[in-house]
């Protein structure tokens, strides 16, 4: 085998760097070590921004006409944890049972090693792609991505660079390796909602006016009822209240305000504002029909505040980069994939503007967990599934 | 008029004393030297516990024989708030336009003021009263009341002390001067429920367990009934959530539990202990029957813990000690007083244990306020009312 064909030592030299979310750890410097052999040509920029760390990241590109794939991850990993509840230090890359242990093994310092060692074989059989292939890693995933894959984006096409498809490799699959790939993902959305009263004390109710009638109200307005049922692509849309706060000490007094937090994934019958204008109306109605409140029958006075930037809903519609990857998973995992738009959000939804993009990787189940690991088959198997996908997407351009 | 016979003069002697909770501020002395010359004997027992500082109170008694009338008070006042927003100094006793200004005017120096001004004036007119007359004096009614009126009372008892009847001089009208007499007060308990769910992603509610939308269920169960609907001399019993926290600052994160607090203000239908097993049982059946949950549909995971003591609900039964009051406050003031038990507890909660009490005193609209201020006219009424009272009380014992 040439070198970095092995997709276990690619990985155990990745795992052995600790690129905890901001450190660049030696991650990327250990991804040019194994990319300039190859013959990528690398750059390492730098972004900062007010108040956040600054960023490592890199763009390595083999060749300079299209079609252009790239390959799209992170090097960064999430905290290890309790380092003694591990069975193998989480930095080790320890081998037992068939199992390579260590934080990022599949989330997801394994695809990038598989995609690496992919390329190594593909450049041993076939030579060089018949186009261009590039790898765009942040080291900022799991953190604020801020300073990640939307300005390396930014970056590289403000320098011309365009891409035909991409493929993201975080570690898509439930159950077992070949189960899911990702199509699109739902879009998130999240606000404050703070419900106003009058402060006063227990014993005079009357004199007062507690928001938290109010709040329980519009909670249960926005809880009780489904927001859709669904689409043929993705799930239906989900509301999860993730905090509500009065902060109120004292047992005699009626507090003057009420807060909750909530969280909102959406699917493709929504866009952000669509959603926005939707969920104002069923809050004002509420306020306006519907109440818990036995002293005085005014309107629920409230604020609704969205919070930062949301993440669009967004579905890849081009058939032939879905059939390549689909067809490959199923000629080496025997297993037809399920096309997916469920889960959290990824930097899917920055590539999305620049071209069509997929995701596949590794199993998820030990992601972000404690004894985080990927069985060595599974590095074996990926690493030919992306190598077949790799030669049919150029053949099929 | 003889000294201390008037009761603007004994307020002013007391206003300028700046007495908030804990200090003494000279308020006790100064009632030792109005209550001394008067033929009182005098007692100022200190009571302390740990965590709380400790409280100068003032025990002082005339004569020594039944009929024994108890008159209890509190010179301690509550914080002037901001001092510039005062159109006079919170502790100048100023008149102007027949009002006169200062931080327990009302709550409850001036109901003190009266009561040693009507003892003043029946001695002169009538002699030393045929039986006993106390002042069972506090200065932690406006803190946490743990070294206050409940102590002073046991430390009384103790030596012996017994009462046939007690008036406690809180200011009880709402608008004018005997338009409500005290008889009774609704009792108060405060809980926390605490709702348990599993922390997990926000775009994975399926392998988490939001806590909220079970708190939402729980807290609209509470809210949508009335617990009742009020006794022939008590309002409906009700209950306020005075605070929900969950305390979760990221979006994507749903919680792991969510806490509530509420207090409710009972009436006679219901003990402390009746009530605190009517909630229990309503959280329970809630809690098995109804459901905010899309993922799962176990019984909603809660925990109640009862906050601290709770206050009892009494009714004083002493058709002549309230018969006697409501007379000399018709005759006084023109008008037939309402019995009321409505509003907050009073250290009159302490005193049902040991002998009837009724509540009667100034006029609370400016109480805990910035401009706390009485009619001097009031004064007047009130030292009328109070003597007529007593020379009633002693005469149909």
């Amino acid at each position: 085998m040439s070198k970095f064909s092995d997709p276990a030592a690619n990985l155990a030299t990745l795992i052995a760097c600790p690129s905890v979310t901001p450190a660049e750890g030696g991650a990327l410097a250990a991804l040019e070590a194994m990319l300039k052999p190859l013959g990528f040509r690398i750059e390492r920029p730098v972004f900062s921004d007010e108040g956040t760390p600054d960023i490592e990241n890199l763009y390595a590109k083999l060749g300079d006409q299209g079609p252009h794939l790239m390959f799209a991850g992170h090097t960064d990993v999430v905290p290890v944890g309790n380092e003694t509840d591990w069975t193998h230090p989480p930095f080790s890359a320890a081998i037992a049972d068939g199992m390579m242990y260590g934080r990022g093994a599949v989330d997801m310092k394994g695809g990038i090693a598989c995609f690496i060692a992919a390329v190594a074989r593909q450049m041993e059989t076939h030579g060089r792609p018949k186009g261009s292939v590039s790898l765009l890693i942040t080291g900022d995933e799991e953190g604020p991505a801020i300073n990640g894959t939307d300005k390396l984006l930014r970056w590289a096409a403000e320098r011309g660079e365009t891409w035909d498809a991409s493929i993201v490799g975080e570690p898509t699959n439930p159950d077992r390796l070949g189960d899911t790939i990702k199509i699109g993902r739902r879009g998130s959305i999240s606000a404050r909602l703070t419900v106003h009263g009058k402060q006063g004390h227990a014993a005079y109710p009357h004199l007062a006016d507690n928001p938290v009638p109010g709040m329980v109200t519009l909670l249960e307005a926005l809880l009780s009822q489904p927001i859709d049922a669904g689409t043929t692509e993705f799930q239906p849309t989900n509301l999860e209240v993730t905090s509500v706060d009065v902060g109120n000490r004292a047992t005699n007094v009626i507090p003057a305000a009420a807060s909750a937090i909530f969280n909102i994934r959406f699917n493709d019958s929504w866009s952000a504002d669509s959603l926005k204008t939707h969920i104002a109306e069923q809050l004002a109605k509420t306020a306006r029909e519907r109440h818990l409140r036995p002293y005085g029958h005014d309107d629920i006075r409230y604020e609704l505040e969205w919070l930062g930037r949301p993440s669009p809903v967004f579905l890849t519609r081009d058939e032939r980069l879905i059939e390549t990857l689909s067809a490959a998973v199923t000629q080496i995992t025997k297993t037809t994939p399920k096309l997916s738009t469920s889960g959290g959000t990824s930097d899917a939804r920055f590539i999305k503007d620049y071209c069509p993009v997929v995701e596949f990787g590794l199993v998820g189940q030990t992601m972000h967990m404690v004894d985080e690991r990927v069985a060595l088959a599974d590095l074996e198997t990926l690493t030919q599934i992306y190598g077949l996908f790799i030669a049919n997407w150029f053949e099929r351009q």
